[in-house]
């Protein structure tokens, strides 16, 4: 497995749930985890509630300063953020998690993407990063609560460079009780996206903060 | 757990991987099953291939007989075939395990379908059917494999119609080790089709016969 224990590891978005969610994990791991939001005051009130030492800061500021970058803004503003973001995320990983989801009152729904996926419409934007999805499934009430040791999942890891791909999936493990699981490339991005609908489906009928497991492997 | 033990099942392309598979467990745990095929003949060398009592027929015929009926053609074929069959398939479930794929130098694909899904396209072709989508995931393999006893795979069952959900569920756990979960509607589809995709990608990339299964549920 690859060794990414210095690798710095900033969460675009990190305000929300699943960002902060993640960022708490991460830092609980031991990587210096920097929270990005519009608003620095923000960022830093995310970092502290957090603890565990994560600092916030500017989306732009936190792009810049981290090796990897967490990509959890809410799919609605995640094309304009990328797109003023180039020049930073340039060169870097960029960890796209964002699920496009609509929800009416039979639940939620995947949005149609005219690249395709979320994580496609990120490679468009960032022709000079290098895109990977994954995360896109994780609970952020699991993640969150400090009665959970160990988080039930597999975090599918999908992109075209292998390398990139290897780097996530080692950062998906220091999750304790998560593998990461290459799942196929970039274009195949969007059923994994759209599958957390049906995740919210089934957290619906069973009362559950369902995840799934990769059999066989 | 609703009772199905009586119900018997045609499995329309039943001689593909897929169909045989399905057909050899139900067959094995006591339901009378009738494999469906253009040519009664090619049917009736599938069931026999397969044993436990297993019978074919044409498609018309076989889906005339039976109380619930599987659809496995290749997609190509898929709405030509519904659309033929309008009347015999009235008045029952019609469960769609049809992937739509492509495949190229780089594996497979998600293929577009205007409805949606195959899933939802068998409904509007439908009306009068109740179409539940099931069985996208299971491995050809593992299912016509004799040694292989219990087969490690939560069946992901979506649908509109509860009552017609749970006797899906039901069908899917007379498979040994197999798990009936609901997994939404049938507007959310796509993506249970589509990942069949990733699927394949891991099982290149992990020499394995991969599956899912829920957790926290």
């Amino acid at each position: 497995m690859t060794d990414v224990s210095g690798l710095s590891i900033a969460i675009l978005g990190g305000t929300g749930d699943q960002g902060k969610g993640l960022a708490r994990r991460f830092a609980l791991a031991g990587h210096r985890v920097l929270i990005g939001s519009r608003s620095a005051r923000r960022a830093q009130d995310a970092a502290d509630s957090i603890g565990a030492g994560a600092a916030g800061g500017e989306n732009a500021a936190v792009a810049t300063e981290a090796d990897v970058v967490i990509v959890a803004v809410p799919y609605e503003g995640h094309r304009a953020l990328l797109e003023s973001l180039r020049a930073e995320l340039a060169g870097k990983i960029v960890i796209d998690c964002v699920n496009p989801l609509g929800f009416d009152k039979q639940g939620a729904y995947a949005l149609p993407v005219a690249e395709g996926s979320a994580a496609q419409q990120a490679a468009e934007v960032l022709p000079d990063s290098t895109v990977v999805a994954a995360f896109h499934h994780v609970s952020a009430v699991l993640l969150m609560d400090p009665a959970v040791h160990k988080v039930d999942l597999d975090v599918l890891v999908l992109g075209d460079d292998r390398e990139a791909v290897g780097i996530v999936q080692a950062l998906a493990e220091v999750i304790p009780g998560v593998r990461g699981v290459y799942g196929g490339r970039l274009r195949n991005a969007h059923q994994i996206e759209a599958f957390t609908a049906n995740l919210i489906s089934i957290n619906r009928r069973y009362k559950a903060h369902a995840g799934l497991r990769i059999t066989d492997i």
